[in-house]
């Protein structure tokens, strides 16, 4: 399987909450980081149990997934009820092909500071 | 020049204040967006503009560039001072090679919500 259907299973199997297919992706010493909270969670099975118990009823549009060597990137759009939010995700894969490391990224809207006249377009 | 190149031109010629380089990359009707403010900037001379008054004596260090076919995607992480913030970023590129379109992200810190007991790593 190419990273890029690797990643693209990883989410589909995600929303589809099929633990099997997910945990088939991902190394045994997976590291998962969020860089904006400073957490790691090491090891496939903490990491399924992260998955299965995150609360609410989220859903996972894919919008863009993209492959090197041995690492991909994704976005997708992550919505739960009326919210909605982007997630920009970079894995590492070891030499078999499994996910080894993934890093998440969840940035939230913020109020735009003021910019040079002219410069952003007319809304 | 591949993809891959354009994006560590992009962000070697930002570095270095080299705005003629940093232009020879972006086609004339380039867009950049902002989702997390909903700010779009619209053609190459405005969007020059925008880099070159950006404050502050920020540095950017490249972690990891992806390219495909049409697009690309890149982890940068920008210094000002003390401070540092990644930022990632999506590329689409016209037939003729140039950037056409550019969506930046910039994720802020948060404090992690309660996760199940014994899945973080203890820091």
């Amino acid at each position: 399987m190419s990273h890029a259907d690797a990643v693209r299973s990883y989410w589909e199997a995600a929303e589809r909450r099929d633990w099997e297919t997910f945990a088939s992706l991902l190394c045994e010493d997976v590291a998962y980081r969020l860089p904006q909270t400073g957490e790691t969670i090491t090891g496939k099975r903490r990491y399924l149990r992260f998955n299965i118990e995150l609360p609410g009823d989220w859903h996972i549009t894919v919008h863009r997934v993209l492959a090197g060597e041995d690492e991909a990137a994704s976005w997708v759009r992550a919505k739960v009820g009326d919210d909605q939010q982007d997630a920009l995700t970079f894995f590492r894969f070891d030499a078999a092909g499994e996910i080894s490391e993934i890093t998440d990224f969840w940035p939230e809207r913020y109020v735009a500071p003021a910019r040079p006249d002219g410069v952003v377009d007319e809304r």
